[in-house]
């Protein structure tokens, strides 16, 4: 099943159906108008959305042509977004573009920041960004969306609780983030809003690909139509999403509509690219002796997407050009 | 003017308006049914609201009796929930606590994180804890509501944007911050859900307390009965609360309904005693040479409570017990 929102219905848009192949959608009033509100009911509502999901792949009269530019991200706004940096080549790699040392625990505690998420733009919205100078970089990422979850949930039934997949574009200020991340309290400046995928997809869309707790599939990124990178999402994740869960849930219960993040998809082989400009940079200065790509600047354009093993796109793609804020 | 939030009526509850004297509560479902839905259209909603509270105070026989244990969080689930740490008192004591070094730029750089704001108990709910030994301890602080705030907005104009304020209790787990804060990435597992006042209040019910972006209030903290500590929430505040929005919204906007909390109130000179435990073991270290108070056990009692020059509590009291994580 594929669910995105409208623009248009608020501040929450409005739910639609999408059709496998990203060509049509409809709205759903009858079961859901927004997303969040399907997530809080979902083991009532996901089987009626199932049957029209169904109803749409089979009928192609159904429904109205999409137009991503129309949506919103799938959740416009959310109660919770945590990411988490489960990918330690990423982690690695930045920490020493910043010349920070590696966390104690690496291997086996999570790294997981709580992000902001109030307002996210839509998946072809323009990034905003006060000053360019601030060091504008994308970070290409998985994401899941869980139903509630109790406090202290156990790793094998937190799986459960995985109901939606979403790509994600986790943009960061790099010239802001050591200053910030050195006062000791995670992000608040560092982080401006993310952006998400024009669709959410349940996990059965991903077929095989997504096993273990992992999606197994390369995640695509590009940079005014050059691809930056497309490493596997599935093979270099240290902790897999249900661990992710897990530790995110240690102390509290996390509300229905709850975000979390893969972190930036990275592999130990740097062979197929990388998921941001950062570790760009520092793959750059190993091999070359010198960072030669420069963050971005308004005007650039990033896209992030991943497609199956027949060459689909599975949850269209997040485009995103640098813009100036809005005075 | 005075609002909360009934259990009833779903996740966000029901918005009611408060008398000003605590005693009388009324819904007002043909202005708004939830206090997250007159955030959003405040300046329509706010003069609508005014007139019915006016007429709630004035004539004795309007809405029912408040029973504060029927009441959720004024927001019982919010988009943001921002705390700083404006009071630098509270920062070097409990950074000396730890072992930590204090942040340089402290005195011109707030202190902030992003909070989890999915799910916030009611005032009178218990502060519900797996392991006793996480060291659990209060924070009482003082918190704004916001409306819209743009990207990059100004000191100026950041004030207008302060729709409410609310008492805080940010729970906290001192046992396992240092660890976590180490990692770099702020706090996740170190602060379960925070809890609010009763009640959220218009500026202009404090009067002359509310001067220059500061509370000029004590702020009594109780544990099992005993006053824990009256320091005054003005004088010592670093940031003001326009300065705090001012933080936040640097490289995002805001959406109506973010919650800002000013850190917990903390005055230089200890006399008035403190707004936490951690505080006053190292007050205890420093006076006698060692902590003699543990932090929370199952059973222990904390409340929070502000009252005016005339002795009425202006947000009704967080009365919380600290209970082991219901199964």
């Amino acid at each position: 099943m594929k669910l995105a929102s409208l623009k248009q219905g608020g501040r929450d848009g409005t739910l639609v159906l999408v059709d496998r192949k990203l060509e049509r959608a409809m709205t759903v009033p009858e079961i859901a108008s927004t997303l969040q509100a399907a997530l809080e009911n979902w083991e009532t509502l996901a089987p009626r959305l199932e049957a029209v999901y169904g109803d749409l792949n089979a009928k192609p009269d159904l429904g109205f042509a999409l137009d991503v530019t129309e949506l919103a991200s799938p959740l416009p706004r959310a109660y919770q977004w945590l990411d988490g940096s489960a990918y330690l080549s990423h982690v690695e790699r930045v920490r020493r573009a910043r010349g920070a040392e590696l966390p104690q625990g690496l291997l086996t505690d999570p790294l997981m920041y709580q992000g902001g998420s109030d307002g996210f733009p839509g998946p072809r919205d323009p990034i905003a960004v006060r000053e360019e100078a601030w060091g504008v970089d994308l970070e290409a990422e998985v994401a899941i969306v869980t139903d509630d979850v109790p406090m202290g949930v156990a790793a094998d039934t937190a799986t459960n609780h995985i109901k939606l997949l979403m790509l994600v574009n986790d943009v960061s200020l790099r010239e802001l983030i050591p200053a910030e991340l050195a006062k000791g309290f995670g992000f608040v400046q560092g982080k401006p809003a993310s952006a998400f995928s024009p669709v959410a997809v349940t996990p059965d869309e991903l077929g095989p690909a997504w096993r273990d707790g992992r999606v197994h599939l390369p995640l695509v990124s590009h940079l005014n139509g050059q691809e930056n990178g497309c490493p596997d999402a599935g093979p270099d994740m240290q902790f897999n999403f249900p661990a992710l869960i897990v530790h995110a849930a240690k102390t509290r219960a996390l509300g229905a509509g709850t975000i979390i993040g893969s972190g930036t998809v990275s592999n130990v082989d740097s062979a197929k690219g990388v998921s941001c400009l950062v570790e760009k940079r520092v793959v750059e200065i190993l091999e070359q002796g010198r960072a030669v790509t420069p963050f971005l600047r308004y005007g650039d354009r990033v896209g992030i997407e991943m497609f199956d093993a027949n060459g689909f796109s599975i949850f269209g793609a997040i485009e995103q050009e640098v813009t100036p804020c809005p005075s």
